[in-house]
């Protein structure tokens, strides 16, 4: 079995993603599973946390395109990301990086084969032109060194490490999902080791503070109550049981954050 | 070939839905067919409408996912609903019932296999680390009693039964959909043994009430025109042709709507 | 392999696309892929242009079927309609016309054939009960003469065709895409012709006129600025580099549009 996943913020209206899947199955069979469309338009930091998410999740051998593309038809690179067990293919703006991160060691190689291209090469839709041609030769088992060559630079990107202060953990809000959970980059590991579950914990966004409840799950609490938990990612999230987290407190992504200790 | 469908109220956004295609992926190749993300959150009565109205189309064997869940991480059971021709795989909260009733004999497991789960089970998505792999397992032909045991007691919903009375058939609006038509659990059987087709009918719904054309589909009436039918379901709904009848009668779910006889 | 691709007005919400899906695959077995089911209710226009902006990219023996049908249940003819490379499948409106024209010769089937038909033909849901069936039987293989007999009529649709004047191509607007990007039918080989690239032109749309630098791609100009460059379907467009250009402009699909040429 080939599986092939895709992420973009292309949205499902035009079929932009329907021509990207058309050109991978005129080369070769696969299982195509849709991430998301709905990253918001050029939000490399929104597209790059679902993806690290989610790719680890997949059979080995998985290949993950992720096109958020700002600097399309511009000199920005193409790459292809070698991890042990996964392929990343994406624009060299970051995107690919969290989730190479996530799957340890990782090799990044510069999309350069001309021939993977489709046959006539638009330059405002690299996903369908070149990163779907590219994915086909994958899955078909073409070597990574007739699709392009290693580098050493790449563009990097990262979501920032919570850090220990002596009053508390001081992250940052890296996603709010569509529920309104607020999630941030404070790990469930750092967390543990300070706070225990089913206690009361003082977290601060802004300058707002407040106690809220540390529990296992959302429905430990009763609906419309906020609480803090280690969400299905791993990391430290706040949220409203069946509410909205995000709307209550008008938190965003980049918001600092903070839980205290003791 | 096996086949899979999904239910969710989790949205497309964050890419949790495609966590559990990859765990299922990882086990079992399998089509895996999204009915729809949608759902409202935490609606699990439309959830339960949609669930019914789509399983019988699917071919026999088919395992029929469906996750709304506001009770996730308490301990509400998990469950494995079995029929004749499907297996429908979900949370003990109802959801699963009116499409287990439509599907007629059904016995209800509930899932306690440890060895099911994915290797760090969270306790906020059991989406991805309890029924995805239960999902898979049944798909790799594991025996239903490796996985749970059956019970007699589960969590019901029905929609209700339209109710024939001396003056009407009186019903109850069970879901608003996309097109903002208006389905009700007056069935067409109930229907067409007291109206004809091509005849004005008398509907109200709240305090109002109008007549309008029953007629056998949308086309039969102008553009901009209400009218009443029997739809896709076999429910009788009201309609506006190319509008939004929903908006136009300010008609939520759960609202009491008659059909006057005669 | 075989594969059906999937293009309507249903949304996602009520699993009416599900159901189309579940009929198929309970006659064969095909990979499914979704084109959008998001276009405007009732657009077919819309939904046609997309149409046809995706059907070439699929492997060959590719069976698409589209239902964007206000005219549902009426007396308007289902229609196969089979080129070279594809087969296309849905309501008789114009909607597979555009698509069609695109893949050059082709020939028109009225769909027929009762035993096609789902059990219990609904007269509002064709998509599932009337081409879901001809897209399975297609698939495996049945003859076309079994499923329906050749007609010279059909319903007609284009996107009319940009016109050459001494002072400039007049076209017009086609499609607004969900980045708010404005593609008119003026093609990219009639711009080419007339105008180069990394030169302004000069654009008007209803009685606005403004220069624009015309380049090969979004990433050419400065976030926030406009531009004008050939689009992914070969079609003259006019976006703002990560913004909207439909909305800066108040353009909408059908506006007459002119770039004047020397």
């Amino acid at each position: 079995m080939k599986v092939a996943t895709f992420l973009t913020d292309f949205g499902v209206l035009d079929g932009y993603v329907a021509q990207m899947k058309g050109v991978i199955l005129s080369q070769v069979d696969a299982r195509l599973v849709d991430i998301t469309h709905d990253v918001a338009s050029y939000d490399i930091r929104g597209g790059a946390f679902i993806l690290q998410s989610v790719v680890p999740f997949f059979p080995v051998g998985t290949v993950h395109v992720a096109v958020v593309d700002p600097g399309v038809g511009t000199d920005r690179r193409g790459i292809i990301v070698i991890t042990r067990d996964y392929v990343l293919v994406g624009p060299d703006n970051g995107l690919l990086i969290p989730a190479a991160r996530r799957l340890k060691d990782f090799t990044v190689y510069e999309i350069s084969d001309e021939k993977n291209m489709h046959s006539s090469v638009s330059s405002t839709f690299h996903g369908r032109d070149i990163f779907a041609p590219v994915v086909a030769r994958i899955l078909k088992g073409v070597p990574f060194d007739e699709l392009g060559f290693p580098v050493e630079q790449f563009v990097d990107l990262d979501f920032g490490q919570a850090e220990m202060t002596p009053s508390g953990i001081v992250g940052q809000v890296i996603h709010v999902d569509r529920f309104g959970n607020v999630i941030t980059n404070i790990t469930g590991v750092q967390l543990v080791d300070v706070v225990s579950f089913d206690t009361k914990i003082r977290v601060g966004i802004g300058n707002r503070s407040m106690n809220v409840p540390f529990v296992r799950s959302y429905g430990y609490v009763k609906k419309g109550m906020m609480l803090g938990t280690i969400g299905g990612s791993g990391y430290f999230e706040i949220g409203v049981n069946q509410g909205n987290a995000a709307r209550k407190l008008q938190v965003t992504s980049g918001d600092v954050l903070w839980v205290a200790v003791g």
